[in-house]
């Protein structure tokens, strides 16, 4: 998606060892008009998939997602980050891998909001060795629910992830895949 | 807000304890819709303020903040829960102590996104003590911007928090304010 790779380029900050910083946009400040137009592009990259309800993690990815769910006129639910306290048979869980924090956390959705009848998009901010994701997608299969589609802002092609959900056969649509980026001199570069 | 005490009505669940669990429609799962009618009414109460800018707190404030930006055509900013790591000169922060999860933990905004010439609407969805929200108007002072208004979904008016927002003389605009509640019978009396 041009407009957002644009901005990347305009507003995003590469730092060394492949970090990119766009928490002017996206995941500290949030372009409301930004998520609009990225709303209407996964509305119409998934115009066939009968969509009733969007799941996404907290926290960075729940602007995004409250956004695609009113372009879709459905409902959002967050998974949320467990301190291992609320785990009960209320629940659906899993297991995530933080590379970021490098420690593992539960992910928690009560069991009241996914149901063998839901059929859900995914939404998130980014897609990296696609931990989160999987996670995710493993809540959504918990509960009999089916993934109808999964929509990332931005995914680091350099990393596994991307290549992991689409071997398994889910319909990603990343709206910027990064192939490459240089802290050096502050260039990307787009797949 | 007559919309959402129904909804509160209908759809919340009172425990023991003064809990008022609305997780169907705020804040696990997200009714969009009715987050877009708060944020109507939001605009309407504020309609003499000139905002540039919605402050709120990660998770289950950005849903809400997401959707009230859109109608004010403004960005969001989301103060994170932090674990100290990241305290450094380039955030503003404070201490905001939960009493749910009786512990104290730091919250921050980046610099960069709040200025002396930012005018702020606090959004958030519960107000009880009055803690959380007591520590966003200190990041708002603290980078010399003005709290032009607090829009909050549900306050439970007989907890302290807004008494003491609105003695400070804050234009404090509650949707829901629950005078009492009572397990027992589940029922709920607003003020």
């Amino acid at each position: 998606m041009k407009l957002l790779e644009d901005r990347i380029r305009k507003d995003g900050i590469i730092r060394e060892g492949n970090v990119l910083k766009v928490d002017s946009f996206i995941n500290h400040q949030m372009d409301i008009k930004l998520f609009e137009e990225m709303a209407k592009e996964w509305k119409r990259l998934f115009a066939d998939k009968k969509i009733n309800k969007i799941l996404t993690i907290e926290a960075s990815g729940i602007g995004i997602a409250a956004i695609v769910a009113r372009e879709f006129n459905v409902p959002v639910v967050f998974a949320k980050k467990s301190k291992s306290i609320n785990l009960d048979d209320n629940n659906f869980s899993t297991k995530i891998q933080s590379f970021t924090h490098s420690k593992i956390y539960d992910v928690i959705v009560s069991k009241k909001f996914l149901s063998p009848e839901d059929h859900i998009l995914i939404i998130d901010d980014f897609l990296a060795n696609g931990c989160a994701l999987l996670g995710l997608t493993d809540l959504v299969e918990s509960a009999g629910a089916t993934v109808e589609g999964i929509g990332i802002a931005i995914e680091k092609g350099f990393q596994q992830g991307g290549k992991i959900i689409r071997e398994k056969g889910y319909q990603l649509e990343s709206l910027a895949i990064v192939e490459s980026m240089n802290a050096a001199d502050n260039t990307i570069t787009f797949r």
